[in-house]
C-alpha cells in the first residue's frame, strides 16, 4: 500500500493552473478591500505597504510560467503601477496572460531541473509551488494589514 | 500541445507529502522565533495570537489525512499545549504521525469527493491542499508579527 500511494498522481498541469488563478482571484480580492492610499503607503511593523507584494507577484507569474515553458528567464518589463486601477488593470491582464503562457509549458518542463532567471535551481513544478506559496504567505500578511486597518478581508476559502 | 500539456501529471502523492511536510518544518522555525509570552499573548489587528494559529495547524493536519484516508472526519482530541515546549513536542509527534497517516491514503482518494468533518464537500487533495495553504497564509501573519515585535522570522524559502 505504502509505495502504491506515494507513487501515484495526485495533480494535472491544468488543475495546478486552476489552483493558481483560483489563488490570484482572491489575491485580487484584497486589492481591492485596501482604499487606494493604504495599498500604497500603509503597512505594519516596518514591511513592505501591499502593493510592492502585489507587484512582486505579477513580476513572477508570467516570467515563470514563460522561464519552465521556455527556459529562458527574464525579468518582467512593464511599468509598475501606481493606483489601484492601474494595479487591478495589470492584474487582469495577467490572468489571461497566465492562462495562455502556462497552457504552452511543454510536459516534460515540470520536472526538468532549471535555474530560474539564472539564480534558484529547481525543478519547473518546484519553481511554480514557489510563486504560489509566496502569493500566499504575502497576501496573509495583507489580511494583517487589513485587520490594522480596521477592514475586513476577504473569505479565504473562496477562489471564484 | 494545449491538451496534452492540461492533462499530464505533475504531482505524485510522495511529492505533495513532501512539499507539506516541508512547510511544517518552516513552520516550526516560525513557532520557535517567538519568546514564549509572545507566542500565546502578541498579536496585530485584534487577530488571534501565533499559538492559536499553530494549534489551529495542528487540529488539520493529521485529522485531514486521516479523513482522506478512511473517510471517517473525527475532531482533534489532545489537550492544547500551553507553553512553547509543548507546542513544539506535540509539533513533532505529529509530524511523525502525518506521514504515516498520509502513507496510507488510498490512491483513489485524492480525487474522490469527502465532505470534510461533515461540512466541507472536496476532493481529497482540494482538502488538503487547503489545510497546506491555510498553513502558509497563517504563518504569513505570523511573520508579520515577529517583525512587529523586531524579530527576524525564519527565510521563507527554507524547507528542510
Amino acid at each position: 500500500m505504502t509505495t502504491e500511494t506515494t507513487q501515484i498522481n495526485v495533480l494535472t498541469a491544468d488543475g495546478l493552473l486552476k489552483h493558481w488563478q483560483g489563488h490570484r482571484k482572491l489575491t485580487r480580492r484584497t486589492i481591492e478591500a485596501f482604499p487606494d492610499d493604504k495599498l500604497f503607503q500603509f503597512s505594519v511593523g516596518g514591511m513592505r505597504p501591499f502593493s510592492e507584494m502585489a507587484w512582486e507577484f505579477i513580476r513572477m507569474a508570467v516570467p515563470i510560467a514563460e522561464g519552465v515553458s521556455t527556459g529562458k528567464w527574464e525579468e518582467y518589463k512593464r511599468p509598475k503601477p501606481t493606483t489601484k486601477g492601474e494595479l487591478l488593470q495589470l492584474w487582469d491582464e495577467q490572468t489571461a496572460e497566465l492562462n495562455d503562457k502556462f497552457r504552452q509549458i511543454p510536459p516534460h518542463r515540470f520536472a526538468e531541473v532549471d535555474k530560474a532567471f539564472g539564480q534558484w535551481e529547481a525543478p519547473g513544478l518546484a519553481t511554480i509551488q514557489y510563486a504560489i506559496d509566496n502569493e500566499v504567505h504575502h497576501r496573509g500578511q495583507g489580511f494583517v494589514y487589513l485587520r490594522a486597518l480596521g477592514i475586513e478581508p476577504p473569505h479565504f476559502w473562496e477562489r471564484d
